[in-house]
């Protein structure tokens, strides 16, 4: 397993198969009448977020740009970038970088897009932690690198395994309803559990899976007792979903039975809007699991803009020619 | 280059790195104690879309089941699915492939949410063509899938190289306004793209870099004559972006010029609202690019459930038990 | 008890207490000046309704309108209002029932406004039966005349003793939450009410008070076979409420098990809105109970117009003078 | 007549007539299974109001409850109550008061929802007195306890003669519009009602039966001069309903005419919205009469749960077991 | 006083006072250059409406284009104008009529605003008869060109003496309210009316001055019976307005006294929205008068194009050059 | 050309023409009825705004009432009225001006309208100022009164000729698209403007007609250089308007090409909406030049009402009689 923070540029990002294909058309054109002036490319912001994927960018960029020549300054990783802010200014010969074009300003949409709506559920949790869900919501290509900015975002950590190749945490997750069906009973199931994981993984059960959560949840307390980390509420939409009732009901249930220590960890469609709504109502969870909302996060999308063609200010119509200042960008390449 | 539908499955995805790691734990679990029972689960979605993903999914069942003691249904590449409908079942010992339930749902999940708006897209036009265009606003890593389920959705072809891979059609595509700004001026870029471009490649000239379009698409009119195959608008939002009133005008203009053989590509933007806005103004657009609407879907997510263990009808609570109804669905391995 | 149908004015109507005092001193007022004329009095509904309330006012001015002289107008218990329609005539000495006014107003105003909204949940329903559940939102002094409204609105039945004695048809019920409780167990519970009610009562099982309804329903079922006429849902609003898709997992899960003749019926909120919801969704319920919506449905007033006086037309300013025509009114009286 | 406060409870009430039937169904079990346990039951309201009806649920409660071994808490009569609050605590032998749970629970709904309602009025109007006149629009047998709520929700009379036995204060009122007609002219007929009624009986005029108010309002005050107490406005809505111009210009022209103590009474369709809009703009109003928006108030519903058997902490799924904390509460029985 | 249709252009206008100064400097620097082609310049719509000011427009043209070398085409008086339709074109030397756009445009843009604002009420009015008066809400110098638009949108008659001399037909009006203020008396002012007016002008009587509508009706009916041709209603919005009711009430009345053939006519706020609600709720009104909603009306702005200089097709950015094709225009110079 | 202030009535004003038939009426009845009181009649404002049209007003008074036994008290023009208030009193014999009193309400309707939207314009500019350009939008006859008006509301000029009359303030305007078109270059045009226009007059280019804004900008800058004062922009709808985005590019362009001298003119359906969006986008713009906004303005109607008569309070139903306290009113007669 690689080192965190260790990006891998795949073969077919490098050889330019992910490109516009147009941006072949025009680097042929080019290169036919002899033109590879030194460029000044700036990328900013279409809103505001939370600015990420700068580092996989300049792992692509440490590979393709050549050694000298070259000038690439940046907003940091995670930093608030925004809207129409300059995040990102690359100065080297067009030749060695256009065909790139389409990688860093996807690299830098999907990411920024992902970490910045985790950042809304951070917000929204008011200090209660949150765990990135969405891997089963996106292609498996590009779990990692939503595991990764769902970290930059705020998160605690995620649920894939291949997150943690990138965020360098331990993957979070408790168990599959599968699980529980396939051994037929939820103590059984949360006994097992508890026989064959290793001692730092965490006693969460799932309990919704055959009966009402209040009874589940206090069958498998009184089975593991003290070593029951917490409880998953998931309940399926069919049954109303989770509600701030349900969690201080669990949660009075539980206190009543002696076990105060077992965690509520909350499931199942949670978005920023819930969150506040469980905060609101002092509803007492101790996790938020959210996958849908940061998996399905719009792009924040980049423009990207010669503004310099052999240190002559230019611009195409609609933006002004030359540099933007900003004094947040510093040079990382 | 490879073969048009010829997935590849990515090596993190065959060893489970991007799956949940909770069902590491779960058939560690099981294997310890010693189940794996042939178990059938069906996969349904959550709202109305079509569907798209499967060709892919097919590919990876087919590298994971056994060759014998399987039997996968599903519905067809591209047809529609409703919210709710089982859209995909398999049978087969549960150990063969639990690992893969990540996989497989974030595959349907963000493929069906793609051709589902590229669908949208196409719906909007009427009949007339739109071009996949989102390579931008996504990773790069799934560029290629993107491009595959607009194509699956109606596009007519797609930008990326590496879309061709999988639908098998020439990449679409003009020229980038580096290419204009680079070259210093719209004509001479212009006569540059069709000294060096091979003839099967359509001129089409971008022209809002520098001039107001209808100076620009007059004077590469005048350039190329009948050699111009179009002009593609893509106006920025700092000038009110394309409108079916500068449509009309550029058409009027180019046909009172006798250019009456030069087409209208119109992109930035482009969002089925403003399709229908186009087409209900009349104005004469011949081509639609769409990047930002298609790249940006949400994805439409799958449930995963166990229905029936050897034999046995189960369903977690919330779910009926046992196999649904479902005469659309045939069988593909 | 009662014979159905007939209602017991209560002496403080009679007497005049329940009148507003105002009346109490017009009469004085005009018999301290020898004023008595015979007028005609218009009663018209402020909105459109189901007209309910003139047999209990009928029984009123049998009592207290002089034998002869007298001539009362109405529309049929239980037909459809407009708003402005005249639904009451009575032409008679003032003295004779000026003061009963307030009393009139009053019966008609309420109980076309219960009937009206038990009609709005009958139509909702489609055909599916609908049982008046209301008695706990009022006060008890009205929960008999309520119970009559729902039932001449349309409902098949409703929960009271006293409504039987107005409508004559068996109160309808299940079993109360205490009643589970008090017996520790919902199986438990069952054995008791199917040991010690008569035969003819429907054996209904509430199936939420400790476990989930599936499973308590699943339970009492296997317990009473073929003698459970049917199980209720009333699943509390911290539990997400009873849901379309409940029912219908619930109805799965039984007929599964082989009890297709166990009846759903649902309680809970129901509204108009939310009967829709069930229906549209294909929901398989048997029977919905209704409380706060019928109890709490507004009035609907009447205005009463004096429109002669001694043959003479008058009205008030506003008004216009003379009687109407409305050829649905029969003589009652 | 009775002494204010001397709540009557009907012999329906005490015979379980107006109970839902499941009750009885209830109790009739339990006896025959011999169980019969210390209870206690918590009311809490849904929404918040002003709490009303305990007062009559008291007097029903130590009419059926055992002298000894009986315990009830509750809020005072006309305090806040919020959403969720227990506000009525019983412990006692089940079978001594389990049918009287829908009489309990609809008195206070009812009494509830009036004085809320009648409470919302008296805020919006920052002091100016509020009349409850709503007999018209209820049933006569809920007449007395409606005006008895509207005078605790805040109000300093009301219309109805049987208020007073609840209540204590004199009923209030005018004259109706069909003494105005009967008497033939508002002048004739202010006289009449000052040389018949009592000298107690404030004199105050309807003037919008005949003739613009403005007219009839400075015909009777020339009419009765110092005796006059003042005019009430129920202008009807088929003439606009009374504005705050009028209100002002009426002000004006008695002032002019030097009737400056005269007062203007305001009656027809008021609700809080329409107080609020008349003191925005400062009309001098000197009483509100409210009918139909206290009497047709939604029932502000309560749940009862039983907490506690035998000492032992229970409740149904979705309530949290044993005794809620609220110091509120006081012992009053 | 000038026959009717005799435009009489302001001698401001003709001297180019009126029009915008920067028109004054195009000439000097054309008339210095020497530069004077024959140009044709379009008049459009800005949006829908009746097309109306062409007339006078017209006269205007007359007055200042050559008699040789001109060709003037528009849409005829009081027909539908489309938005973006050309309405009017003029082929003349520029120096002739260039000072004069202003001055055309304007005259169009508020002629066809009025005309419009009056044909929405004309139209809704489905065949009661609509009378303009909005003289009170402009300034005098425009009140007759506003009363002659009024009737080309379809109003039977206008209030002031000016607009006769455009539009030929006898100028409506009942009353003022000064007149029956300074006459004391509603009656004894229709007797005073009735006595010094000229047999031809219709007595009509304005009825809510002092007293009730009613009551004032009545009386100006039985004082005039057969000479009355109809009452007006002009209730302050003080007094709620004129509503529906009140007329039929009036009718009622007014028919009960056996004054059949009295009309009733409607002034205040009128409206297209009002005037529906009179429609929809079988109001019997004779004839609505309808002020400030003509007064108020926005203008309908048109562009003036120049299309054609010396035979060649040219256009500003975002306008097609050349003539637009419009078979509605007819010759008019 | 007149002195500035001088306002002439018209004849056909000074005659009654204008007013509504029904004065014409009143006045003949009166006549003959030899009734003549001296009365106050009031005006007071439907809304709020900005008072404006007394001075015209006032030269209408002098011209028709007597020199003794007249009092005219009002506003001053200019300031804020506030709806309802009475901005104008006048107290003389009624025959010689009630025939005036639909040309007053009409003027200052007119007036405060215009000079209140202008109000709203500046307003929203904080600072920015604002050109009136509303001319071709009204008719020709007023078109020196609404100048006037805008004035008066805050703007610093205007675009007619005959505004000039009124406000004494020198015509702002730049030049016509026409004389562009008809130069047949930007730049052509704008050297035969320098050429032949006096040195006072500022050389303000219009830079949407032939060509992007930017470049002809660009053009003219380096065509006039230090004798440009600015340049406007007036893009077309068609082409999305002017925008704050725009602006900026603009600006920045000038800037770098040493052009910071040259300001920025918007003009184009500039409203407060669009001005507050340019503030707050801090779009450099110079001037706003507003044209429908202004002329299309609402009348802010006025009420004439007799309070007095021969000394007596008198006033119609729905007033309140005698004058009202308003001590801001001024003698100006």
């Amino acid at each position: 397993m690689a080192t965190p923070g260790d990006f891998k540029i795949a073969r077919s990002v490098l050889t330019g198969y992910t490109a516009d294909n147009e941006l072949h058309r025009a680097l042929t054109i080019l290169r036919n009448e002899g033109i590879n002036p030194e460029v000044v490319v700036e990328f900013a912001a279409e809103r505001d977020g939370i600015f990420c994927g700068i580092n996989e960018v300049k792992t692509l960029l440490g590979r393709v740009l050549p050694e000298t020549g070259r000038e690439v300054w940046a907003l940091d990783e995670g930093v608030g970038v925004a809207g129409g802010e300059v995040a990102l200014r690359i100065r080297a010969p067009y030749a060695s970088f256009g065909l790139f074009e389409t990688a860093i300003l996807g690299t830098l949409a999907s990411c920024t897009g992902w970490a910045t709506a985790a950042g809304e559920c951070v917000d929204a949790g008011g200090g209660v932690p949150i765990i990135g869900y969405g891997a089963r919501h996106v292609h498996p290509e590009v779990v990692g690198v939503m595991d990764y900015a769902a970290v930059i975002g705020g998160c605690v950590s995620s649920s894939s395994v291949v997150g943690q190749q990138l965020h360098g945490l331990i993957p979070s997750g408790t168990m599959p309803h599968s699980l529980v069906l396939l051994m037929g009973d939820t103590v059984r199931c949360m006994m097992a559990f508890d026989k064959h994981m290793p001692p730092e993984v965490p006693r969460v059960a799932l309990v919704d899976t055959f009966k009402d959560e209040t009874e589940e949840a206090m069958d498998v307390a009184k089975a593991l007792r003290e070593r029951l980390r917490g409880i998953r509420l998931d309940t399926p939409k069919e049954r109303g979903g989770v509600t701030p009732d349900l969690v201080r009901e669990i949660r009075a249930r539980l206190d009543q039975g002696g076990y105060n220590h077992v965690e509520i960890f909350v499931s199942g469609g949670i978005t920023p809007d819930r969150i506040r709504g469980f905060v609101e109502a002092d509803a007492p969870v101790n996790v938020f699991a959210v996958g849908y909302y940061i998996a399905s996060a719009s792009p924040i999308s980049f423009t990207a803009d010669i503004k310099e063609i052999d240190g002559r200010n230019v611009a195409k119509r609609g933006r002004i020619p030359g540099l933007a200042v900003n004094l947040r960008l510093t040079r990382v390449l």
